[in-house]
């Protein structure tokens, strides 16, 4: 009797334990357009984060409340080891700040993204090419149509949204953020395999000398 | 110390049945582009459903086995009460065909869409509202660009996905479903929102008598 209470003690100590990890986890969901909010003090903060004195106040009159935009960029700037970007197109100039601060902080990043939509105007691919940070894309005609991101490979950001002002300030858009192995294992899994997919090494854009 | 007792174990079971009900809860992942197989078969056998007899086996070549594709229709045509389609991009017969048998199996169907890409050809839109099928849409130029439908209020199905068939066999996209009425509650409210934004009753694409 002593040994089946027992267990039934440890069996419910166990479940409330997982229960209570469950409760903290992260499971969030934003809705677009967000409305106007400022993003300067945000992102001022993250960049002078381990300098000396803070910065000043943002002079603009946007409200300082949280707002999508926001909270979406507090997610991001969460990471603290890795970051994968899954981005079929990337021209938010606040998003690409967000993951410069992020690649000055040491947090390993890689970007995969759209051969046509990195090419487009605002794309903010070039500038994180050009600060060291790693970006793979496809190479056929059909999309690389993803939106999503998994911060310290424990969360992930997906939805409809791509990572444009239209879409942040414009149209209806969805994201979801989940720290829930059983959905981010397998979203890991795809960057893994579209990275080794589209390792330059495998591009056929020119023809090999003996075609 | 026996109330003790008690109170733990009886926590400890609740969070063991909390437990159990999650386990049995839908959190799936699916990624496009689908490999091909059969869909006839599924949509014959749905369309079948309460008639006597058995539809004739599909003669295509394709595989039986399941893919991201039919798992989709499958999750969409457990149906048997509402469903609330927010979506982009709509052009994909096989999922037209599985919206029109939850119409005639008496499921409770809205959608909502985007009014520039809901004129596009092969659109859906058209065929559903033929059928007696509500469709409400946007007016103005951003995007109605959400992709997710809910299924009996409980079963979320959001991700990349434009239900086309470009997307379905072509791209990289990702569709995340899942049972939590934490993440599905304010994806509903979304849909209410959008919903009574976009009755007819308030269009101005036509000036008004006084105007």
């Amino acid at each position: 009797m002593r040994a089946v209470l027992s267990l039934c003690v440890g069996a419910g100590l166990a479940a409330l334990l997982a229960a209570w990890r469950r409760r903290r986890s992260v499971r969030e969901v934003l809705f677009f357009p967000s409305p106007p909010c400022c993003t300067e003090e945000l992102l001022a903060e993250a960049e002078a984060e381990g300098c000396d004195g803070r910065p000043a106040p943002c002079p603009c009159p946007l409200p300082r409340s949280d707002c999508a935009f926001t909270r979406l960029l507090r997610r991001l700037l969460s990471a603290r080891r890795s970051l994968e970007l899954c981005l079929f197109a990337f021209s938010s100039p606040e998003l690409g700040r967000a993951v410069s601060v992020l690649h000055r902080r040491g947090v390993r990043i890689r970007v995969v993204t759209d051969s046509q939509y990195m090419a487009l105007r605002g794309s903010q691919i070039g500038v994180l090419r050009l600060l060291g940070i790693q970006v793979r894309h496809n190479q056929d005609v059909a999309f690389m149509h993803h939106k999503f991101a998994i911060v310290d490979k424990k969360m992930l950001i997906t939805g409809s949204l791509n990572w444009t002002m239209e879409a942040i300030h414009s149209n209806r858009e969805n994201v979801v953020i989940v720290e829930d192995a059983e959905i981010v294992r397998p979203y890991l899994d795809e960057f893994e395999r579209i990275w080794e997919e589209y390792d330059p090494g495998n591009y056929t854009f020119f023809p090999k000398e003996n075609d």
